[in-house]
């Protein structure tokens, strides 16, 4: 039993909203903010009156103001952003619940919305090595990082990284190609299967078996053409409010039991110097994690983990401890990770197979798991962990 | 007497570091940064060990994984950005005391760099109206605010507002070109003053009469050359810890006695756009930052307030009720702002006179006024109230 001075202290999503996933939106990223923001107020019961914060992504081109002109936000009293793409998934929940329990605001919004596939697609990669770009430090920089001392060598995109990631992997545990493919196809086929029965997923009605995988084309040896995330146009928004408030508003808040970020001198986005290449975070991480929350791996019912690739399921699983090191190639292809194995795993079919708006579907989907509302509903699940590349985690509660 | 439980709910800045301010640094931001968060570090009597936050300016060039790699933070476990330029000069203080009093961090450091004068000038406006700027809104945005609508009567750059606010405010209370440059010009000679005895003041040795101000060419009328703050290098950095913890920390802990932001469909970016121009937020913002602080401006011993320009100086006084609506003027040309007037302000010289890193500076000054060591101290000053237009917000206080 929580005392009530705790839930002072705690944070609840109290509404989520989505717009519908697709390859071509037909309309701007700032309208479907504000679709995916008015979804998000409508499932809380709210109006836009009560919005008084605003947390968002760094790399959204939905600028604060602009909302508030938009939707004529009368009263914001707190804001910020988090940096790094996908890493900011968790991190924004972490600033929100920052936000209410400090007292600087009561209801904070945090938003991600991208024309992904029909305007700016991400992790193209370039021929031109930026020596000047924020991957080399900045301009006239003491120090650089990143592409002009791997580029050269062809490390231009993400994709090359997570392939460098796997290799490293099967080499640190003794698993040779094939072994690290037919991981990685279970990975993309079983949440392909969640797909199959999540209204809202981009690749519903389209499955996909191991053979399929295993006949696509390889785009970085040896990952292949469905070890990659998808490219969306779509919004996600979320309601943050403080758990002892949260349960007058709404009849099942989530509750936001940890909250982490991670950045370290061998973390991102310099991943290639580090000694653990085949890891994201050290223990440290997964174990503050866990303390915050007052639980531990076996605690955990569903995970929902960040997947540009397939590659970062298995690191993830590992990294938190949900199985043990070394193990996560056996575990995945033992479809552990699927509706009726141990831990389900990015039950709405993840940024793989549901569409991918830079991590924040993962925080949704597991803010519906937890309500016992998913369409891949996990039976009574009570605590999920969400995590992108150790580098922004959450651990999410329903309620007591 | 503040208990124990409610310092809990509460930050303290307990360092501060500061580079020399000079129109040409000579070395890159990243390094400026590193060099004033060391001194912030050393003012705290902490190592770079201890930093598990980093809160900056979204627009500062020296991003969070620079740091953390140039300064091998090992362990940083939250980080946030706050937009909008000066605005976010207290901003990043409410995120580092939201960070601490959340638990999602212990030790927060906040920062701003720029090679103002060398590198890259603020403030130039241009001749080119970009329709895709973030003025303007985003990119295939639905909505433009600023430039397009604005920009074709030659409201290009930060000065031209200034100019419209100050004749509103002249237009709205009764005064003439002339009565307004005297009030501006007391602000600008009286901050010119103070910068004299301030060792760390970028127009120390370079004194001002209301001749010389008044003598001045005309930039944007009715405005003259010292009635914009300077073009600077240097950086400022701030340690946040919690107040509790900050009491066995330093000797003098300065609490944060209340953080707000202010975003509405009347503020920045679109100023002109509301009611009342000759104000920067609606009296509920001062309202709602007093009774944070449970206080009044009547305990308000000094104030230190964004002055990208003088005309900053007298909305920003009456906006927070530091003198009544529409005596400003009255009280700026009976220097009520001086050192033995009634509230001094901007006691470093501002940010005409000592210089401009973006406006964190006005928080070293009010922490240094705090402790009792600034170089024109306020005898006895208990509570600094800071404002960045009342886009950000702070009254600071003493330790009890």
């Amino acid at each position: 039993m929580t005392a009530a001075s705790d839930r002072r202290q705690r944070g609840s999503i109290i509404g989520i909203g989505q717009t519908e996933l697709s390859r071509d939106s037909g309309r701007s990223e700032l309208r479907l903010a504000i679709e995916a923001i008015q979804a998000a107020l409508a499932d809380a019961g709210l109006s836009t009156a009560d919005i008084d914060g605003l947390v968002r992504f760094q790399k959204d081109t939905t600028e604060e103001a602009h909302l508030v002109a938009a939707l004529g936000l009368p009263n914001v009293r707190y804001h910020s952003q988090v940096g790094y793409g996908g890493s900011a998934s968790c991190g924004v929940v972490g600033n929100a619940v920052a936000a209410v329990v400090s007292g600087q605001a009561s209801t904070v919004v945090c938003y991600r919305s991208l024309n992904g596939r029909s305007g700016t697609r991400f992790g193209q990669g370039s021929h031109y090595i930026d020596t000047e770009s924020a991957w080399s430090g900045v301009a006239r920089s003491d120090i650089t990082v990143g592409s002009p001392l791997t580029g050269p060598y062809g490390l231009l995109a993400p994709a090359h990284q997570f392939a460098l990631w796997i290799r490293r992997y099967g080499h640190e545990h003794g698993f040779d190609d094939d072994e690290l493919s037919r991981a990685l196809g279970a990975v993309a086929v079983t949440q392909r299967r969640y797909a199959q029965t999540n209204p809202k997923a981009m690749m519903r009605d389209r499955p996909l078996t191991l053979d399929d995988y295993l006949a696509a084309p390889t785009l970085v040896d040896p990952l292949r053409l469905y070890d990659f995330c998808l490219e969306t146009d779509g919004a996600v928004a979320l309601v943050v409010s403080r758990a002892d408030r949260a349960r007058d508003q709404v009849d099942v808040p989530v509750d936001v039991l940890a909250a982490q970020q991670h950045l370290s001198p061998h973390s991102e986005p310099i991943h290639l110097y580090k000694r653990e290449l085949a890891s994201f975070a050290p223990p440290a991480v997964a174990d503050a994690l866990y303390t915050q929350a007052g639980l531990g791996p076996a605690d955990i019912d569903v995970a929902e983990i960040y997947d540009a690739s397939t590659v970062m399921v298995p690191l993830a699983l590992e990294d938190f401890g949900l199985c043990p090191r070394g193990e996560a190639v056996e575990f995945l292809t033992a479809e552990e990770h699927g509706p009726t194995g141990r831990l389900p795993t990015n039950t709405n079919g993840g940024l793989l197979s549901e569409g991918y708006v830079n991590g924040l579907n993962t925080v949704t989907e597991a803010a519906r798991q937890l309500r016992g509302t998913a369409a891949n509903q996990v039976v009574g699940a009570r605590h999920a962990l969400l995590t992108a590349a150790g580098a922004s985690s959450l651990i999410l509660g329903a309620p007591e």
